[in-house]
């Protein structure tokens, strides 16, 4: 490569991010992500070189981290011995849920319910272990359904807090008590919905249910972290054992992630959002959320379109003739949404970065 | 968790952060990684909110990845089919290179020498995969050793193209040939030397060497980029297909890395600093950091001190009576050290962040 001077990098840099659509501007309404919060930019920058996976050389950055993974342990109304990790995202939340799963039960079959994560399925190839896909029911996992579908074989239980096609919520309560009665592991991936159920006045999602095992959140979707961040907290922490290698030149003595060198910026940019909004700003924000969400779907039905479900969070889908050819046309408008192609159906997340004036241009183009 | 006002929480984040040790300040001298580029900084802040997981909201760092991704190909000197990944470091980077050996011969063992990194333990066990650790000359792996451990159950042989202990270069040439003799693929973990090699007058150790199949190398090391970056290259891109998983909701067909959501910010930040050293840029910080890794070798020899060995790049070691309180009292002057606990040893490397003050001041502690 030839050296550029400084001033050409920068002006290259801005140019290719001006060809990005941006959180911003209002124009992003399909994503699961959102824009950072202004602290977590801050913090991330400040910590931009510490590295977790060799903490004696950060001490201050290893206090965050654990201030951090005891507000997750308390979020999600975990037990003293329960202990989350801070990873890359859902995906490795994912992984290392069925990869403790495996090493303790000693089993490889994973029952889970059809709108689960395509993540479950690059953790399975990874892993060596076989998906028992089971229908729902309108978009919801049917705990009868995963009953019939547990062997003896079977390693582990998933459902879904919060469906990446639709946004729907299982029945954790049904569901923790079909699988604590088979005497199977649970995980929730709470991947999108992690952030927004503990500020719904809805039934218990969490460690409070007796028969989960596992529960994962993404910071750097709904908690306006920055990228990468995914959490995992066990019930018992001390099954993180299961699946952890010794780290002979580094200052631990084991290390329980798939990363070994780790970005402290993101975890303090989590810490840093948690407390500049507390529980009381998070409110807010998914309150606000919401209320847009209900307030699109109205608007669509209004229009016409035929809503895919009534929204249980955030994403909003209606059903499109042609979705591909709709997203491409809204996108020339500056309207960027996702297809979801199982359900013919164009969805929008009302994540904390959508306005009402973008939703409304939206509603003024279909 | 309760909200702070945002100068408290400012401040937190700076004492929680002055509490760390630096690699700025000097003190950090036993460390593979090392103070981003200052262009790295900046344009990881610009990218930070951009997700290369849904790389249609983001084509000007869909761009800028591309580019990149043809940075390590021409330093790597591969062919044109080959295909590199943006991955989260060194272990990812080395899962990927197992697993993708994996599907593609159907086979489950594994040959690495004694100085392999332990994330391929890692590996192993993720992938249900077993190790042939073999034993090597002088820190630096026999090809002969080698060959014997190989049988018809291989799927891969592993070299090391600095050492996390020792730094040492294994003779890839040589390594490659016997590799190629028996018709297994050579994986080559050069995530600390990776980014030295190209700029040594040395014999090839890259995809010139035609018994190599892949090469990993990591940005957020020597490459002075931020973490989290590690780079796979598969001399034949088609092989990625052995591992890639369909993804229905985001605007790509497949994915081939573990994450779903992929920090833009990172690969802005590699991108950024290879523009702006250049060739001509990282040899001459090379071409310092040998220097000084001599001086400090002659320096510590001078003083009585047995190196393990003599540096091959940028590590250098040297046997104490008692590295751990050895450690610690250096750490007690403020410069801070890393044991080799396999030779009873201290590590220093002398990475871009080092300067000559720092080491002198080591050599008059010790």
């Amino acid at each position: 490569v030839e050296a550029w001077g400084i001033r050409r990098v920068r002006s290259a840099l801005r140019a290719a991010r001006k060809k990005d659509h941006s959180f911003s501007s209002g124009e992003i309404l399909g994503s699961m992500c959102t824009a950072p919060h202004a602290i977590a930019a801050e913090a991330h920058a400040l910590f931009l070189e510490t590295n977790l996976g060799d903490p004696d050389h950060f001490p201050g950055t290893t206090a965050i981290e654990t201030e951090l993974l005891e507000d997750f342990r308390v979020l999600l109304h975990a037990p003293k011995k329960a202990q989350a990790r801070f990873l890359t995202g859902g995906t490795e939340a994912n992984i290392m849920a069925m990869y403790v799963a495996r090493e303790k039960t000693g089993k490889t079959e994973v029952v889970l319910p059809e709108q689960a994560h395509f993540s479950f399925e690059k953790a399975a190839r990874l892993l060596g272990m076989t998906l028992k896909w089971v229908p729902s029911h309108g978009g919801r996992s049917h705990p009868g359904e995963m009953a019939k579908a547990i062997t003896k074989h079977t390693a582990l239980v998933i459902c879904v807090a919060g469906s990446t096609e639709l946004g729907l919520v299982d029945d954790v309560r049904a569901i923790g008590r079909m699988a604590k009665a088979a005497g199977v592991p649970l995980h929730v991936d709470g991947a999108f919905g992690g952030y927004i159920l503990p500020f719904l006045n809805r039934p218990s999602h969490d460690l409070r249910v007796a028969g989960v095992w596992s529960f994962s959140l993404d910071p750097h979707k709904v908690g306006m972290s920055t990228i990468p961040g995914g959490i995992l907290c066990l019930r018992d922490g001390s099954d993180w054992d299961y699946v952890a290698v010794e780290t002979p030149y580094v200052s631990t003595d084991k290390q329980t992630q798939l990363q070994g060198t780790r970005p402290g910026g993101a975890v303090a940019a989590a810490w840093a959002v948690h407390r500049t909004l507390g529980d009381a700003g998070f409110s807010k924000i998914i309150d606000r959320c919401m209320k847009l969400s209900r307030w699109l779907a109205a608007g669509l039905e209004k229009k016409g379109y035929e809503l895919v479900a009534q929204p249980d969070l955030t994403v909003v889908t209606f059903r499109a003739e042609n979705p591909v050819a709709l997203q491409e046309s809204l996108s020339n408008a500056g309207i960027r949404v996702n297809v979801v192609p199982r359900f013919g159906a164009i969805r929008i997340v009302v994540n904390p970065h959508v306005t009402k004036a973008a939703l409304q241009k939206l509603l003024d183009a279909l």
